[in-house]
Formats: structure tokens, sequence, C-alpha cells
């Protein structure tokens, strides 16, 4: 790619976003939006239909970038939970680690990556739009040249500073996080557990074994328990109903054609019948299903061998978790519950064995599906090389001869199929690791964003620098002495794939996270069909698991090509300059938390960060060998050392606090409690506080006619 | 090797074996080599020396045969713990596995190999002993031929047999752990913890900030602890001590010659002094500082930051081990505490920096001694090869043309010269553990096994396979893919090596470990000189971190040459059968358990035998591709994915029983104390358990003439 392509892919970004906020900030005023801009503000109903018309409606004004600039850390925490503000502390990381990085890379890197004649010796100012990228990488450094230990200081003083940044970031969230526990009130979580591989009891109930069990082993903290129940065919049902009932209710909404059907083989044959009729009779006998089974599942045949079991104080539930309970350690499992909405109820009933063997299979389809992925990665690899596609697509040379398609091409198309590939990944990966057994939501979206992460790695980073084809990837990694000088002749090649990435598929997927196009169309067309499913309405939660990936992985960029390729590092800033103040703004109008895990997503930001510094120095081992300079080859290996032990040093220092409460904090809030009146009260619905939806008593509203959602759950009601 | 070489080896050891077993039944009856051959009885004063002397005193018998072989598992259990039987486990364990190998390998694959000719086609039986070993191998199986399945379903079958055998003795083993918890008396480490990283205290001493912080968090359940000290001065100053006195000691039982030397520089100036009094004086001096900083140290400068915390019921105890006690992970770091006689003592004021350092520093000198030892391994494999011999020392030409000489270097001197090499190992190893910062012996110990048992098998297989350049090995090992077709074209040569190994490096380690040469030699010389150093007697323990991988090595040798070479097998059954009664007899009459893991070593064996295994099933891949049995080759893959996943189920299942006694034991075993009359007197006495050796009082006896080690310690009076 050449400097004037990079430009015309700037330009149309630039533009492109500019146009997104001017449009934002013009819509988000008109009141029919504010579900889509403001569905937190919709749902506490505090901005009804104010209709009344100005003119200032019209224009495009900043004030949301102020609003959502100052807000400071404690409201954030306050207005939208600790993961938000984890999430907001990644981008400010992320801001200071290239505010650093840019000032080295493009005072000091880049003028002697230019000044180098490897690949070109023109230094004409006016020639500058036709040089190609390549000219401002460290390629153009002359081999052997004495510039090279310039490189090799700034990969040390950058290792540093980064290391100092995210041990100052592990140590301010982990402190957060301790004091966030203490300002906490009490939860039903923090005093329950959820026991698993109950042992089959001889001739006594599930429940009561787990009520002897701990009465038997617990009895001063032991409080009460919660049978879990094998619901699966009754969600079935359940599920049927809702779908018939939406059918019912869009048959009536719409006009009265076609009411009537034959009742028998697919509705071809037998007596004709009023069709809303037969359905409203169908609902009917599937209300009775239901409320016959929630019934019998009362008897034990039902209860699946796990329970919530709650105790008195947070201690005692801390202790029930961290020793193992019964001789055979896959019996009596324990695990800290999660928070009663967080609970993912479909995979209780399996065993130990059975969660085991899906656990493989997940593993073996992850890998799977990673390696199908490389498909069209290789595609788009080849929109990147026009000769390529050339080969591929004879008829296309005319157009592709036309200056500004083939630098749209390049510069612009490649990212954006990518991009869209990608938005299918994320839910495929969810569903993965609700496979896998975890017991909440929020353990399924850590675990999902985990394997989007390295599956973005893989496929977007590996898979463009080794040039897509999977055998080859695989072979390289079988010969590890090899990996450092293969990585350093693919990576600063695909340089400007990647700088054009970053304003491509980050500036835009930043935009339309602001715009919210999908969820504006929707709401469009909602309002066309003049439907208004007040019931229905549900505020989103921020979708970690694809969100904190894509950041990760721009951050990965800049850290690998920080010295490598210094021209993507201000691209990079402006990724993270508006990433920061539109997420500020989605966390604050957009988003509600829909589960609380305590900061324990910055972990998996923290490896990351740790892998992209590591990969950064393999990639300088072989740039040092390639760039005939091997004492400096050889002096890098203690910096990935170093980083190495420095992480191995914060898992001891920090990881723990992420993954339990100390004995400290447990038993300074229960003594907290012991003063406060409304605990035996609440101590008294704890097992109240755990009830499978399936088991909640369904209801029709009173007939089937109105708008609503027919079927309500007394959990809404 | 030819098969009369094999025999020459066979026939010199079996003698060896004979000889040693007919002196020992002699030896072991003179009252003289009590001390030697029956230690334990020896401490117990059983048998004070009765000399009436008669003929049957003279004659070899076999009756110490039979009383090695008569007790139950549940006599041995209780005369030498649970250790020593789980140490005679991994020999029945292994006789099983390998009689059953052996039916398999002599009678089914031995004839296919042997009817193969792909190295030779001379059946004539006449020629037997002048045939190479490697005619009873895999090697000399027909390329392509359908006979290879046969050995490809003995894969199979043994791996699923094997498997069975390992998970039955991990259940039995996890089981008898359990019992034997519930039939130990009350003991101090089960009431006791060990903190250490207790924060610098503002003002306070280390004492009390351990006191207020268990007595605030563990109200109900915290006894008492007592602190450790920085006695590392102090030991030196011991140490010195006793260097000093048993100097005196000599100096005063042997002859009054040069009793006067100068005082000054190097005793070569200064006025004359009597030597003994000069000694003496010193030793007083010592004596005096001793005491002076035994004394400083009840101040709170002499504290180290660490404590054994101990608590009023087990569970308890455990409560404080498993939960995370301060906020900062770094701190209040809690561990099981060993037995009282189980502690080692030098390392504890080390930090959590200076620990994890050490830690560091062991595994770069381990890798640096394992890559070391490759010099000895080298010059070894040369032996074995006479003509590389021939072609480095010209010289011996002569001699080595004589067969019976050429013979017994081939097949003796290269095993015996590599066994007496590995026997400076342990010793080296256990100093790296102790290195490490584990606070009991038995932990150094079994680090100190798992250490061993991986150099064993890289120094002694890899490094004999692979022909022991070590270059060529790590490149072997950056090479993933290769390994396979590698091993399988370097393993099958090697077969007559470690069966030569086997017969004489086994055989002899056996039947030395029975005659206890170096034992009887040391009290052969004090008996000349007169000494009886009746306090300085101590019954030797279990060396399990020199055994037990040696054991486990001819485990491994066993499996992997299963279906390579078969003909290994009927001598790794010898020599199984001949360490199960000679250890047994060992266990019972010389060796006293010096600690109680409860098991913790079979984790070990089982991981060495699972790594047979996949070792096994790797060279399979590569044979079978070798022989151009591609199909077969495929086909094997699944085993070793199976036989890790069998492992993985394992650590789940078992493992945890061996790292930590569950919640309902502990109950269990409290209640039933809570009847207990001894119980108060028992938890009064917990905090006098742990004491420093170095802090209790030295003593010097009544005057320094005795034959007595004249510093005694309070311990011992």
């Amino acid at each position: 790619m050449i400097v004037s392509a990079l430009f015309t892919s700037v330009g149309i970004n630039l533009g492109l976003c500019f146009l997104f906020f001017t449009l934002y900030s013009i819509l988000r005023k008109q009141p029919k939006n504010v579900p889509v801009y403001a569905p937190r503000l919709f749902h506490e109903r505090q901005s009804q239909q104010r209709d009344d018309f100005s003119l200032e409606r019209l224009l495009p004004s900043p004030g949301w970038l102020k609003r959502a600039w100052q807000p400071s850390e404690d409201e954030l925490l306050s207005d939208s939970g600790f993961d938000a503000v984890v999430f907001m502390r990644i981008f400010i990381f992320s801001l200071r680690v290239f505010t650093f990085a840019g000032i080295i890379g493009i005072l000091v890197l880049l003028p002697i990556n230019y000044l180098g004649n490897q690949l070109t010796a023109d230094y004409d100012i006016s020639h500058l739009p036709y040089k190609t990228l390549d000219s401002f990488s460290i390629s153009n450094v002359n081999n052997g040249s004495n510039w090279l230990w310039v490189h090799f200081c700034a990969a040390y003083i950058f290792t540093g500073f980064v290391c100092y940044l995210l041990y100052y970031e592990y140590n301010h969230i982990s402190l957060k996080r301790i004091s966030y526990f203490y300002s906490s009130k009490p939860q039903p979580h923090q005093f329950t557990i959820l026991v698993r591989g109950i042992p089959a009891p001889p001739g006594s109930s599930f429940s009561e074994t787990v009520g002897n069990f701990f009465t038997e082993y617990h009895p001063s903290t032991y409080l009460s328990h919660s049978m879990v129940h094998r619901t699966s065919k009754l969600r079935s049902l359940i599920d049927d109903g809702e779908k018939l009932c939406k059918r019912l209710t869009h048959l009536k909404s719409t006009s009265s054609q076609r009411r009537y059907r034959r009742d028998g083989f697919l509705g071809l044959f037998g007596r004709k019948v009023d069709i809303v009729d037969h359905y409203e009779k169908k609902l009917e006998e599937l209300e009775d299903k239901v409320r016959l089974k929630q019934s019998q599942s009362a008897l034990p045949v039902e209860e699946a061998p796990a329970a919530f079991v709650s105790f008195k104080s947070r201690f005692g539930a801390a202790i029930a978790v961290h020793i193992q309970q019964g001789i055979n350690p896959t019996q009596w499992v324990t695990e800290r519950a999660p928070e009663p909405k967080d609970v993912y109820w479909p995979f209780f009933s399996a065993s130990f064995i059975k969660r085991w063997i899906l656990k493989l299979v997940v593993v073996v389809a992850y890998i799977a599906v990673t390696i199908l992925f490389l498909i069209p990665v290789v595609f788009v690899q080849g929109l990147a090389n026009l000769d390529q596609l050339e080969t591929w697509f004879p008829f296309l040379k005319g157009i592709l001869s036309v200056a500004f398609i083939s630098q749209v091409i390049t510069g612009y198309l490649p990212s954006l199929i990518l991009h869209l590939f990608l938005s299918v990944v994320p839910p495929i990966m969810i569903l993965f690791s609700s496979m896998q057994g975890y017991i909440s939501i929020s353990q399924i979206e850590k675990s999902a964003c985990t394997k989007m992460l390295w599956f973005t790695v893989w496929n977007i980073f590996f898979a463009n620098v080794l040039s897509g084809s999977a055998l080859y990837m695989v072979n390289v990694f079988l010969e590890p002495k090899k990996i450092p000088s293969v990585l350093a002749e693919a990576v600063p090649a695909q340089a400007s794939f990647f700088i054009s990435y970053v304003v491509t598929s980050g500036w835009t997927s930043l935009s339309s996270e602001l715009f919210r196009l999908i969820p504006l169309v929707c709401s469009f067309i909602k309002g066309l069909f003049g439907r208004k499913d007040m019931d229905d309405f549900e505020v989103p939660s921020v979708p970690y698991h694809s969100e904190i990936p894509r950041i990760l992985f721009f951050g990965l960029l800049g850290v690998t090509y920080f010295f490598l390729a210094p021209l993507i590092l201000p691209f990079i800033l402006v990724y993270f300059c508006m990433g920061y103040i539109i997420y500020r703004n989605q966390l604050l109008n957009v988003y509600a938390p829909k589960f609380e895990t305590g900061g324990k997503f910055w972990p998996i930001a923290h490896n990351s960060t740790i892998f992209s510094l590591v990969l950064m120095h393999v990639i300088a081992i072989g740039i040092f060998g390639l760039k005939k300079l091997p004492l400096a080859s050889s002096l890098i290996i203690p910096l990935p050392v170093l980083t190495l032990l420095f992480n191995e040093y914060c898992r001891k220092r920090f990881l723990p606090i992420f993954k339990a409460y100390p004995t400290e904090c447990l038993i300074k809030k229960d003594r907290e409690d012991l003063n406060d009146p409304s605990m035996p009260q609440f101590l008294e619905n704890l097992d109240a506080a755990y009830h499978d939806p399936a088991l909640m008593p369904i209801q029709y509203s009173s007939s089937t006619d109105g708008h609503n959602s027919p079927l309500l759950r007394a959990a809404e009601v």
C-alpha cells in the first residue's frame, strides 16, 4: 500500500465517523429514538415522550461528548457497576501505553526508519504520496546499521514502562475490588454455594441427603437449601407455549384472512376449524401440561443432584467452597453461587463425567471452528493483493485499473469483509462456553471472551501474517526454532494491512457502536408497524465477550508494531481516544449491567498485554537476526524471560484476589452485618432467592387480545 | 550384542546375586553385624549381644526370605508406616503389569519377531548363541507384514490392562489413606499450620501481630502459636562447636603426640600452648556465645516473619489453610505444618520473593546439571561400541580382541559406570530441593524424587537412545513432528544395551541394597578402631528419592520395550520379584520411617507409568510408519489421547484426596476426639511441639573425656 492509498482510507473513514457522530447527535434528540440511544433512561420511564418540537432538535451538537466526559470513576461505578469501571480502565491503560509509545515511535523510530535506505533512498518530499508504507517501517533501516540499537533500547524501555503500568493497574483494580466488596449490601450469592454431584441416596430424596450432610458437617453455619430440578422438558414446553402465543398475537393483530385451516395432517386434511380457536385450545392444553409438570416436579423423581445451599455467614459459605467436602472429589462438588439473576439454568443436571466430556467436545469444536475460519481470511488476503485478485477474476481487470477503485479495494474492502465475518463468531463462542457447563452467564461471557480473544489473535493476526495457508501455519508452530525468523519476515510485511485494518475496522466499529445501526433500523420498522412492545423491552447489557477481545486486539497490534512500523501508533491512539469517550457514553446511556463479576475481566486484559509483549520480543529476536545484528538478537532474549517472570509474580500477587475474597474481608463484612437489623429478614428470604424460572407459575394475561406479551411470568409481574 | 554375550552377563550377575545372598544370610547372623543388618532391632535394644557361638551361624540359610515374605500388608503398615506400604504397592503393581506383559511378549510377540526375516533368515538352532539380540526385536519383522497387527493389538490390550491396574491401585491406595487417617492418633501437625509472610508490624512484635490476627479472625478455633526464629547464625555456631568437640574427642582418644602448637597465625607463630587446653577453651567460648545468642533470640529482633499456629480442631486448621487470609496474597501465606520431626528449619526466614527467586535458580541449576551429566553418558556409550573405543584408545586393541574381555566390556562395564555416576546425583537433587524453600524433609524428598525421575529418564533413556549428542537431542525435541520416527529408529537399536542395563545395574543394585556393603565396611572399620558411638547411632530411613526413580525407570524400560523387544521382560520380571522380597526384608529390619506423607509418593508412580505408556505409543506411531504400515500408525494415535484422558480423569478423581483431607474426615475425627479424655492435655502441649532445635539449651556432658559425643542436645537427653 502506498501513502496516498492510506490517506484515501483515512479520509473515507474520518468522513464516515464525522457523519455518524453528526447523525447521532441529531437522532438521539428525537423522542422516538430514546429506546435506541438511551434505553436505560427509557426503562426508568424518566423521559416520557415529550413531543414538543424545537429547532434545536435538528441541529447537531457536541453536548453528549461533555456529558460522557464528566462523570468521575466513582459515579460510573455506582451507575454501571464495577465491570464497567474495569472496562474503561482498559481504555485508560491503553491510552497511557500508546501515548508513551507514540511519542517514542513517531519522534525517534519513524525518522530513523525513513532515513534508512535499505528499500528506497529517495528523500524527495514530493514523492511522498507514492512511497510505500514500508519505507516507514524497520525494513527500511540498513542491515547491520547501528541505528538498530535505538530500536533495541526502545523495546527495553517500552517493555519496562508497560510492565510498570500493568502492575499499577492490577494493584489499583484489586484494591478497588476489595473496597467495592466492603461497600456492597448483603446479597444472596455471598451467602450461598452451589453443590453438585450429590450422591444418589438409598431410599431418601436428594433434598434430605443435602440437608443431612450440611447439618452434620456444618452445624453452626448451615441455614437452608433449595434443590435444582430437571426442567429441560418443562422448559421446552414453556418455549413452545411462548412461540404459540406470539403466533396467536400476530394472527390477531394482522388482518383476519386465512383464519381457517384443517385440523388434520399438515393442516391439509380433516375438518375446517377457526385457526385462532385452534391455537387457543392448543395453548390451553400446553398450559395445563406445564402446570401438571410443575406440580409433579416437587416429587423426588425430578430433582437434579444439585442444590443451592445457603449459610448464615459469608465466611461459612467460603469454608464450604474452599474445602473438599466428601471423600470422593467428584461428589459434593462445591462452587460459589452466582447472583440469582446471573444463573444459567439449563446445564445443572449434567453429571461430573458428562460435563467433563462436553468440555473436551467444546475444545475440539473450538479448534475446528478456528481452522475453518481461515477460509474467509484467505479470501480477504486475496483482495489485499490486487495481482492475485486479477488472476482469480480476470473479468475485473478493467475495473481494477481505475486508481480510486483499486485503492478502495486494497484499503477498505478487505478489513470490512473480515469485520463482517468476525461478527458471526461471538455468538458461536457463547454457544461453546454455555455447553461447557458453566453455571452463570457471567462465567460464560468470561470464557467466551477468552476464546474470542485467542480466536482473533490466531485468525486475524497470525492468519494474515503467515499468508493464510493453514498447513504452512501449523508447520511453523511445530518447529519452534524457526518461529522468530518466520515472524520477523512476515510481520513487517503486513504493516500496511494492519494500519488500514485499524483505520477501517477499528474506527468503523466504534462509530457503528455509537450509532447503533441495527437497533435503530429495528426500532424504525417497529414504528412503521405501529407496534409498541413495552413489556418486551429489555435494556441491553455490554457484550463484553465481543468488545473486550476487539479492544485488546488493537492493543496487541499496537504493541507488536510499536518498533516495526510506528506509523500505526497515531491511528491506534485515535482509536482508543474515540473508544474512551464513546464507550463512556454508551455505558451511561445504553447498557445496563446484567451481572457483576467484580472485575474478573481484568486478568484477561493483563494476560493479553503480556502475550503481546512477548510476541513483540520474539519478533525482535528474528528482526535483529535478519538485520545482521546477532548481538542485539541475543541480548533481547532476557526481555521475554523477564516479562514472563513479571507476569508470574503478578499471578501470585494479584490473581488470588480476583478468585475469592480473603478471610479478612469476609469476617469484617460478617461482623458489620451483626449490627444490621434487616439481616434476620434477609437470611429468611435466602432460600427463595434461587428459583428456576421454569418452575415459576405461568399465567396468561387476562385475555389474549392485548398488545402485551400473553405469557407473563410471575417474576415479571 | 549377541546372545552369548547376554548369557555371559546374566551368568556373572546371577552368580554375584547368589554370592551376595549367601554371604548376607551368613553375615546377618553375626551379632557384630546387627547394627548393619537389623538396625531397627538394634535400636530397640531388644537383641543385646548374645555372643553364644554355634555352627548354625556359619551356614547360609533361606530363613530370612520366609520372614520377609510372611507379614501381611496391615502388619507392614503398623510396623513401617503408610509410605512403606505404598512403596511395596509399586512392586506389586509392577509385578502384575510385567507378568501380563511377559506372557503376551514371550508367548506371542517374541516368536513373531524371531520368525521374521528382515534382518536374518537363519533359523538354525545351533547358531543361536551367535545371533544378535536384534533378531528377537520388532526390527526383524518384515516391512509391511500383517504380523505387525499383532503388535498393534498387543499395544491396545496392554495399555487397557495397565490403565485398569492404575485405576485399581489409585483407588485402593486412596481408600487406605483415608482409613489410615481415621485410625491415626491426634498428632500435632493435624492441628497446626505454618504461617509465613507475616507483615512487618508498626511498633509491635511479630508474635503479637500473629496473636491479634488469629484471635480477630479465628476466635473460636485459634489456640496458640509459636514463632520461628532466625537461627542461621546460631546454627553455624552450634555446628562449629560440634566440629570442635569431635576434634577434641579424636585428639584425646588418639596418642598424645603433637599436643602442643603455637597460638598465633596458622599455629606457626606465637607461644606454645597445650592443644587440648586450647580447644577446650575455644569450646567454652563458643558455648557462652551460643547461650548468649539463645537468650537474645527471645528479643523481637531475631523473630522471623513466620509462625506455627495451632488450632483447637483439625477442621479449624484446615479452614485457615484453605482460605486466603490477608488481602495481599503474599502475606499471611498459610500451609499445612509438617510433623514436628519432619520440619526442615533452615529456610524459614526467607521472604516470599527470595523463595521465589531461589526456586527459579534451582530450575536453572537443575537443567544445567542434567545437561552436564551427558558427558559421562557419552563416554559410557563409547564403551558399548567396541569399534569406537578402539579408535579412541588404539593401545587397547590387543586386549579387546580377547572374546571374554570384550564381552565383559560391552555387557557389564557400561552400565556399572553409569550406575556409579548416577549414585552421585541423588544428594545433588536433595540439595536443590532443599534450596527451593520446602518446609519439611518429606516435601524435599518428594520433590527430589520427581527431579531424580526425570533426570534418569532424560539422561539414561533419551541420552542413550539418541546416541548422546546433546545438541542433536535438543534439536529433535524442537521439531516435534520428527520425534516418533527418530525414536522409532533409535529405541529398538538400543534394546540390547537396556537388557544388559537391567541385568547388571538392576540386579546389582538390588543385591548391594540387601548386602549394604558401605555400612558393612564402615562398621568393620569402626570395629577395628574399637569405637562404639552408641549415642550417634541412627536407624537409617528409606532413601525414597533415589530408590523410587530407579524402580520406576525399570518400569519405564519394560513398558517401552514391551512390544519392541519382549526379550527384556523376563529380566525385568526377575528384577521386580527380587526387589519385592529384598525391600520387604529391608523395610522390616533396616529402615525406620523418618516421616509419614500418607502415600503422597503414589501419584509420582502413577504419572511415571502414564508417561511410559505415552512414550510407548509415540514410538509405536513411528515404528508402524517405518515398517510401512501407515494404517496402523494412524490407528494408534487415539491410544495416547485416550491414555491422557484417563490420566486427566484420575487426576480429578483421586489426586485431591492426596492433597488434603476432606471436611467429612476432618469433622468425623474431631468428633471422635471430643470423647477422648487426653485431648485437653494434648492441646495444652501443642505450642511446645514445634521448637527449633537450634534454640534447645546445649549442654556438655559432665566432662569432655568420655567416648560419648560431648555436645548433647536437651532433646536427646
